[in-house]
């Protein structure tokens, strides 16, 4: 039997790993690092020092290999999605039997959490032979951005909602909360919105050596933010954000 | 100077602990461990456990203390809220002033994160004097139910809402959104939905060796979890749980 163990190792800081963490990376028999060529954003390197720094058990290997490229622009989005799960999995099938074979424990290294705005849990579901699934959890960037700035994330008894960029653009402000975290977010979505009476409290490269955090009056801040995060992209090559907006009445 | 170290400890598991979060305990002269009283639902029990598993530092104290009775009920709800915070506020005081004085780290162990529907970010700021605070980052019961359950907790691109049994009571399905992750729910409150096209993964325990899990159809299921729920809290004595709502159209 092959058993495929999730990992979720938290979003930049290396001790965001838990104990379960640890203790599933040193009970697996192949660890698999994704490469997306020769990009930072891959987070190659990050995998790499996490392994060195935990990684007790001499039987343990390590394969990377380079994924698929995703379809920059595709009219159909849920298809483009799709496609490019199916081309995953097709390569993580092959790197498992090229070096595992049919039994034994692989672990993939999840930045953030396995069940938040990640896509190896779907990859998983399309593996052939199908392993058994196990899932560890791990920091969330929207844990390490209220960390940083020592924010509840809800109002006392009240919801919040969780979105996309792409989401907040084409919706405006939520129907029935006043706090929002936005995710997945290309190009300060936050600029659609009227920034009247809104609050943001902004992160990129949360948790790493990189960390920017920015919080204020939208009408304020928001340009500010702006301006920071197309020179933090061109300084690092990539950009990871998200926010947290809220709505005082 | 003084600092409170808000500590994410996970909701059960001693293995949900960070490096980061042992760090930090093993940071402190003083752990601060709240009780109700001679009830199990204090985790008290799960502090002792952690601190006994993690700390090394020979001038680390532990000190026990027995937190204020919340009113069971109150007109107003906020207004019950804030004197509650308020009472916790000065008990905390009153403990860092008798064992530490006014200098040093202080460190509370928190159940999931800090930042999900906790209070204790809201109480530390009515501290006196007023100490710099840490957060530490935990996992929380919503990734150990999604863990738990192998569960994507958003669909691809897809918004969700975290909210709480009383607002999904008063407020029915929300608007916008077709995944629901409810917590703080005394009485299963999804009993006040029309079950139609709606599947739950719920979850009491999680993490603990009380663990249960659930998942199905909410027609089916619900009056299965209804009665587990009753019978799991008569065994207990008290029950902490909380699910995810899917809608499929």
């Amino acid at each position: 039997m092959l058993t495929l163990s999730l990992i979720g190792i938290g979003c930049g800081d290396p001790e965001h790993l838990t104990l379960a963490a640890v203790r599933a990376i040193n009970a697996a028999d192949l660890v698999l690092i994704p490469r997306k060529g020769d990009v930072k954003s891959d987070l190659a390197e990050l995998r790499r020092t996490i392994c060195a720094q935990v990684l007790r058990n001499d039987r343990t290997r390590i394969a990377e290999f380079v994924i698929p490229v995703r379809e920059a622009y595709q009219e159909d989005y849920r298809k483009g999605v799709d496609e490019w799960h199916d081309a995953l999995a097709a390569t993580w099938s092959q790197e498992i039997a090229q070096h595992l074979g049919s039994e034994g424990r692989v672990a993939l290294l999840i930045w953030g959490d396995p069940s938040l705005y990640d896509s190896s849990l779907r990859i998983a579901r399309r593996l052939d032979p199908s392993p058994a699934i196990e899932v560890v959890p791990g920091i969330t960037s929207i844990q390490a951005l209220c960390a940083a700035h020592s924010l509840p994330l809800n109002d006392v008894g009240e919801p919040f909602l969780v979105t996309t960029g792409r989401r907040l653009c084409e919706g405006g402000w939520p129907h029935g909360t006043n706090t929002v975290v936005v995710m997945l977010d290309g190009g300060a979505a936050f600029q659609s919105l009227d920034p009247a009476g809104l609050h943001i409290w902004w992160g990129a490269y949360l948790g790493m050596r990189e960390e920017i955090t920015m919080s204020g009056a939208l009408a304020e801040v928001g340009p500010i933010i702006v301006a920071a995060r197309q020179r933090a992209r061109g300084r690092h090559g990539w950009i990871m954000d998200s926010y947290i907006l809220k709505r005082r009445s």
